[in-house]
C-alpha cells in the first residue's frame, strides 16, 4: 500500500491525525536508561509501543539518531514499527535536498536502507532535486512549504509576483510536481493563517504540521484552519511534548496519555 | 586555525583553487576493489592521497556514504586527510537545514562526529536554522545561493522585488548571517553570468563552485566572472571528472593527473 493510501486508512480507521516524533535526545531520558548502551533505541521502541494507538504516523527526527552515530538503533527502530504495529507508517524527517545524482542517494538512504514510508525534502534546488523522491510512487514525499522555526520568514515570506514563497512552492508541489499523487507539505503549527492560505492553494493535499506542543502552536486554530472536508488532511507531529511528558519511570505511560490527549484536543475540532 | 584562514594559506601556498569531491559509487570503482569490504574507505584514502599535493580542500558527499551505511568509512576517511594531509580542510557537503534545535544536532554530527572544517547547508528555513553552525566561528558555513542543477531555477531564479532569490541569499549570507566572518556560498559553475553577478554582491567570501567536470561548466568562464582581486576566492570542486578518470589500476594516476589539468587550467585564466 503506498504511503497515502496507508495515511488516509490510519486516519479512519484509528481516528486520530497525532504524528509521534522521535527525537531522542539521552540526556533527557529517564533514569533507567542511565546504563543501557542501547538505550537509543531502547527509549524509542517503548515510546511507540505506548504511543501506537493514537498514532497515525511516526516521524523519527534523522539528526537526533547521527549526531549520535545511532544509524544502527534508526534502523532497527523502524523496523520494529513495521513488524509490531503495521499499517502506521513512518515519515523519516530528514530535509534533504541535492541535486539529481546525489538526491537518488539520499531516496535510497530513506527507502532502502532505513525502509521509511516517507520522507521531508527541502525544495529550495528545484524539481530536478525532488524528482528522485517523486519517482517513488508508493513513498511519500513531503516538501518544506511554511517551516515552524522563527526565521522561517527570512525567504519564505519574500514576496514574488505579490505571493510570499512558501504560496509559491506550494502551487508547485499540489499543481506540478504531484504527478504521482504522493506529495505533500510540511506546514508549521504555528502560523495558523498562512495555514489557511496553503490549504486555499492545495486543495487535499496532506499537511504535515509540526510546532504544536513545546514550539506553543494552537491546535484549534489549526484543525479548524488546515482540515479538509472530511476532517482529516492533517498530520499534527508532536516531539518532545511526547517523548519528555515525564523524566519518571512513568515516561510511557505519560508519553500515551500526551499522546491520547493531543487526539482528543484535535477531534474537538475537527 | 579557522576553515577560512586554512583555505587562504591553502590557496597561497599551494598555488591551487581545486577541491576534490569524494563521491564513491561501489559500481564504478576499479575491479581492485571488487572483494574489498572496506572499498569505501579504500579507494577514497587512494584518492586523497593521490590529488592531495592538487587540492586546497576535499568534499566527501554524505549522502554517498549514508545509502551504503558507510557512516564508519566516512569517520575514518576523514580523520585520514587531517593526519595525512595538515592544512587541507575537509567540507562535509550535506546541504543540511531545519529549526535551530534539530540544526544544532547537525552541527554536531558534521563538526563533532566527523570533524568536518566546514560544512553545507540550506538556506530556505531562514537564519536561525543556520545559525547553530554560525555559531561555530572557527568552522566554515557553505551556504547554497545558486546551484548547478538544471531545475535550480525553479525557487532561486523567481523575483523578489525584481532581484533573483539567489541574489537575496547572496546579500543575506554576505551582510548579514557573516558576523564571525566564516560564511561562503555555494554558485555553480553551470552558471557563469550568475557567478558574476554573484560576486559583485557578496566581496571576497569565497564561493564552493561546482560543476566543472562531469556537469560541463566552463572553467575559463568560472575563473574570469567570480575570482577575487588576488585571483583566489573559489573552490571549484570536481568529483566524478577526478574520482572516475580511470576505471583501470591506473585509477589514482589517472585522478592526479585529472587533479593537476584543472589546477593548470584554473591558473590559466586566475
Amino acid at each position: 500500500m503506498s504511503f497515502i493510501a496507508a495515511l488516509r486508512q490510519r486516519w479512519q480507521q484509528a481516528d486520530t491525525l497525532v504524528c509521534v516524533g522521535l527525537d531522542p535526545e539521552p540526556a533527557r531520558f529517564p533514569a533507567r536508561f542511565a546504563d543501557d548502551a542501547d538505550a537509543v533505541f531502547a527509549f524509542c521502541r517503548d515510546i511507540v509501543d505506548a504511543t501506537a494507538e493514537y498514532a497515525c504516523a511516526f516521524k523519527p527526527q534523522i539528526a537526533h539518531f547521527a549526531a549520535l552515530g545511532a544509524e544502527h538503533a534508526l534502523t532497527r527502530l523502524i523496523a520494529h514499527i513495521h513488524a509490531a504495529h503495521p499499517g502506521i507508517p513512518v515519515i523519516l524527517d530528514s530535509k534533504r535536498g541535492d541535486i539529481g545524482s546525489t538526491a537518488q542517494h539520499y531516496a535510497a538512504e530513506a527507502f532502502d536502507r532505513y525502509r521509511a514510508d516517507a520522507v521531508t525534502v527541502n525544495p529550495y534546488l528545484g524539481r530536478d532535486s525532488v524528482q528522485p523522491f517523486l519517482d517513488r510512487a508508493d513513498k511519500g514525499v513531503i516538501v518544506l512549504c511554511r517551516t515552524s522555526n522563527p526565521g522561517a520568514g527570512d525567504l519564505q515570506d519574500l514576496l514574488v509576483h505579490g505571493r510570499p514563497l512558501y504560496q509559491q512552492v506550494a502551487q508547485k508541489v499540489a499543481h506540478e510536481w504531484n504527478a504521482h499523487g504522493n506529495c505533500a507539505l510540511v506546514v508549521g503549527a504555528t502560523w495558523p493563517e498562512q495555514l489557511r492560505e496553503v490549504r486555499g492553494i492545495a486543495g487535499d493535499l496532506p499537511f504535515l504540521v509540526p510546532g504544536v506542543g513545546a514550539q506553543g502552536g494552537d491546535v484549534e486554530a489549526v484543525v479548524r484552519n488546515a482540515r479538509t472536508a472530511d476532517g482529516t488532511g492533517l498530520i499534527v507531529s508532536s516531539s518532545r511534548a511526547i517523548l519528555y511528558a515525564s523524566s519518571g519511570d512513568d515516561f510511557a505511560d505519560a508519553a500515551r496519555e500526551a499522546a491520547r490527549a493531543l487526539r482528543e484536543t484535535i477531534n474537538r475540532y475537527r
